[in-house]
């Protein structure tokens, strides 16, 4: 069967994002110092985003009132009020952030587009992800883009339906092996890892996965040959 | 042509939800009555949200930051900590309310399921809104649920792309006359317009509409037989 669509995770697959959030991250541990060591300040923001996502989902504006609500916490309800107020500017710079385009990105755009639907599958604020992609100059190479609220295993289920495709054409491109790799192999889709140097603390894996439909490459771009091989050579061991 | 697609706003169409933001919003005023009356505390509140909408787009999340932010600024940062604190725990309320669904609207999807594909077309926060039609019990009558950041004319444009329909098979039901309604109509699609008996000021607007693609109705099932008609006899005037 062959492949009909091709997802893109946005985040650190087609741009930068997690070192952004780290920097926020340390402006935020900053403000606290005198209180408690950086680290402890990290943990307790981290513990706190975990804890909200089941209700906020993923994105800035969660992350946003995780840190007004660590601040809280760590401090007794003793923060002053200025620091609630950077902290909204925080969140407002980091929503303003420019977009860098990650290496052979568009390369890999521009191979694949006409041979295959392309599409952007990510967590995250939806009209963050909207205003990203449009400003990325990346908007025309995608077909839509669809924003999950998680991506478990029947949460890319309810992607293919909405697709209306079988999980074997279905590919995945992406830096997260637990977001974007295991569970598309899980429901019988394919999916290729392209690993960024940095991963957020919620979303590192040990792993190691051998799976007929998966593959891991060191540069996005390396997908190009081997996509566009499905195409004029057929199936090729590794993806069917 | 014939209505392939149906998409039915959520919030206040299909189930309650300004009066419920209206509720929490009237706890927000209180909290600083000492300071200013609570139609001023009000005003200002509105007035951040809508100057947040294209930071934010729309949702509770933004809503939470809103409160905050205006907090801040009435009390010229002298709100206590408590306050915001305050502000975090009505927002988390707001995200754990009860589905109350509108009348006739389980009747409604019952009658229609089959005939047509049925999408849930909303703005908000995706995972509350992800969540609200899981409790509501609705999931199953729709093919997927649309998370829109706007609207707009362009809005419904990139979505009858994405559902690859053209604008004369897809009908728009909703509460709102601006956001469900005129912007369909004005790129070729059908709208109909259920009132609801509170809408937010934002989404308030003085209009007369006569649009052979527009249609009025009191109670949501009034659709029923106006669109198995459709089905059953061809098109009718006033819908192709």
């Amino acid at each position: 069967m062959p492949i009909k669509v091709i997802a893109f995770d946005a985040d650190d697959t087609l741009w930068v994002n997690e070192p952004y959030f780290q920097e926020t991250e340390k402006e935020f541990c900053s403000l606290f110092e005198d209180y408690l060591p950086h680290h402890t300040v990290g943990r307790e923001l981290l513990h706190t985003e975990i804890q909200n996502i089941t209700l906020y989902g993923y994105g800035i504006k969660g992350f946003m009132l995780s840190m007004i609500e660590t601040a809280l916490k760590i401090t007794n309800k003793t923060v002053s009020v200025e620091a609630v107020d950077k902290i909204i500017g925080y969140g407002k710079d980091l929503l303003a952030r420019p977009i860098e385009l990650l290496d052979g990105v568009e390369e890999v755009l521009t191979a694949l587009k006409g041979h295959y639907r392309l599409v952007v599958a990510t967590k995250g604020d939806l009209l963050d992800q909207e205003r990203k992609l449009k400003k990325s100059g990346l908007e025309h190479y995608f077909h839509h883009i669809e924003i999950m609220s998680e991506k478990g295993e029947a949460d890319y289920r309810k992607l293919l339906k909405h697709l209306d495709i079988k999980p074997d054409e279905f590919v995945m491109i992406g830096n997260s092996l637990k977001s974007d790799v295991l569970p598309v192999l899980n429901i019988g889709g394919h999916g290729i890892h392209v690993p960024y140097h940095i991963t957020w603390a919620h979303e590192r894996i040990e792993h190691n996965i051998e799976h007929e439909n998966f593959r891991q490459v060191q540069q996005i771009k390396e997908i190009i040959p081997f996509l566009l091989s499905e195409i004029n050579d057929g199936p090729e061991p590794g993806l069917h």
